[in-house]
């Protein structure tokens, strides 16, 4: 019994999720599908290779179906990927695999053209349904990667292009990665970053997103703050998040993704 | 092991869904359930019933619980049906399931009023926990459609009314009949309609929405198009659908569910 | 197989609820996990704790997982219960378990402090991937519960403050405690406090939100009511329940969740 994880950013307003489950359970009866998200923002490839990447470790060991695909239709190719731990990961040649893919190692890469392993008729626009959906089942019921069309060279594989932070003597620039729910916004600084301009828990942080300025104090989870303050805090997939404890820092300072947020000791 | 396709308006904030996950399980604990989706607009039943319809051959063959139901608790029927191909319908009778039902012929018909199929106690309002779940639950464990109630004839059940597009010699008037995540507009035109004003890929259209015209190249698919231009494509259910490649259509023009939008060749 | 009942204020736009997944299905590859809903309001431990109860009787026999967890990180307790019936429940110990497990009687309760089935890596901000999940999971493949950890006094769990109305002579003063999807406004009033005013189906009632005044008949169910007209009903949980048929009462209102909703014969 494969599980497949299964990340995209079609929302579950629609059908687009429910009718790919369909495909997979005609071809796979016996999978597990897991519903990792589909709340990736609308096209945002980085944002879905982030989550890809954070995500991975605790899925089950198997394939991982990921499908951002703002080209579909038009030339990218459609890929499979075996990493070295014996997981397979299956969508577009865009990036969105990549940040996962390269950590573990892509070992093998094949493009998704045999047409045994697709709907036997394909649209030009929905190729979850009609491309990576199918294949991902065929995985899962140990249909070989390399049935399901030529090897590429991995090292053609498109990669994104991530934002690295800038960080300077007392200040660091930083982007907005992630916003959640609860509205704490995550960017792409790790707590080594923090420590490099000597931040620490305890300390108080200047925060300027936009024109705006903000106080907020570093901490380790939102208990150690009162309700309503702002905290900065290293989250559960490491990266450093700007937060309001029992309140909605993306409200308050109306931070979006890609935004740029500096940084810097008070 | 029998799936269940599961579509609703109920959305997924509130426990309705989840509910009715537990009473199946509880009565089938093999049952696989797909959730095709819970993202009708509320009580929109023709929606519902053309969303159905586009899902099912995608769906393994098995049963298919449908509810959109303003009318719970009133007088309309609660059926259950059999189609030629050995699926089974489950749902309010009031259009909702025949959009797909007549398309595969319906063999059987029957309410569901047989009291050992339903929970001990059924509320006047959630008729989906109560009535509908529970019976989709016994006939994928194999309960003969025919012990749920009496038969009913299947010209008693009640049919939407399918808005018919309007094609005259240089124009067409045309009915919203969905907007997704992504904010394309799916219209109720084939691509034969189309074809009987002599529009076809590579064309530029008028489209007019209320009192705005905006005008859109006929394309295959959105790779076909530059960001930000507004595009006519034929989407992967084969309705003719409006959309702005990398950009939000619904956001552009305001369109509603239901609105008229007239096409013209430029 | 057991199944694993998750009810959580995560929503659906982040992975969170899917992490969860993964976490249980590394540990316990054969549990088949309900989601309940994941649309408790953020941080909203008493809609929580009634939405748990109402629906736990729907729910197979098996674990009840459930995380709303605004000090998650901090003094507050991880636990899990075991009821009479054979059901365990487990989540933070801050109230949210115990409107359902108090219904069904506390036979035991343990703090998860066992390393053994916790991640090896626990985040000071994502219990319920680290603690709660892997605790719910190793349930359902049979761990007994004391082996989660030490034994807790079920006298010392932490309880929610659960408002009773305020029944007078002629008008009762409710508070709404849900408010769903179509716009449905759930009150903490139960049949017997209509019936307690001699208010009984086919009466009219005053209803007041605020400032604002509105009339309502008191109906078993929407088909009772004509399209647009404004009812109280005893929702499918036995809440009274103010709404409009096929319209949205919370639109209309404007209540929110915490409201004094007061109910008077006209």
């Amino acid at each position: 019994m494969t599980t497949i994880g299964f990340l995209t950013d079609f929302g579950l307003q629609d059908d687009f999720v429910g009718t790919c489950h369909g495909v997979i359970l005609r071809i796979a009866p016996e999978a597990r599908v897991i519903d990792v998200t589909h709340g990736i923002p609308p096209q945002a490839i980085l944002q879905g290779a982030i989550v890809l990447r954070n995500t991975t470790p605790y899925m089950p060991v198997g394939v991982h179906l990921a499908v951002v695909d703002p080209d579909v239709g038009g030339e990218r190719r459609a890929v499979a990927l075996q990493t070295a731990d014996g997981r397979t990961f299956v969508g577009p040649d865009n990036g969105l695999l990549m940040l996962a893919a390269d950590q573990l190692g892509v070992a093998a890469a094949h493009e998704l053209l045999d047409e045994r392993y697709r709907l036997p008729e394909v649209s030009r626009t929905f190729h979850a349904r009609d491309i990576f959906a199918p294949a991902a089942a065929h995985l899962a019921v140990g249909v070989p990667i390399g049935e399901l069309g030529p090897a590429v060279d991995p090292e053609t594989l498109v990669r994104v292009d991530s934002p690295d932070p800038d960080v300077g003597r007392s200040q660091i620039s930083a982007t907005v990665v992630g916003i959640d729910r609860f509205g704490n916004i995550a960017t792409n600084l790790l707590a080594h970053h923090l420590a490099a301009l000597g931040i620490s828990t305890g300390d108080r942080v200047e925060v300027r997103i936009s024109f705006d300025r903000y106080y907020a104090s570093v901490v380790g989870t939102f208990a150690d703050a009162a309700p309503g303050e702002l905290i900065v805090y290293e989250d559960s997939y490491g990266l450093v998040t700007l937060a309001i404890s029992r309140g909605n820092a993306a409200r308050l300072t109306g931070a979006r993704l890609g935004d740029e947020l500096r940084l810097a000791v008070e």
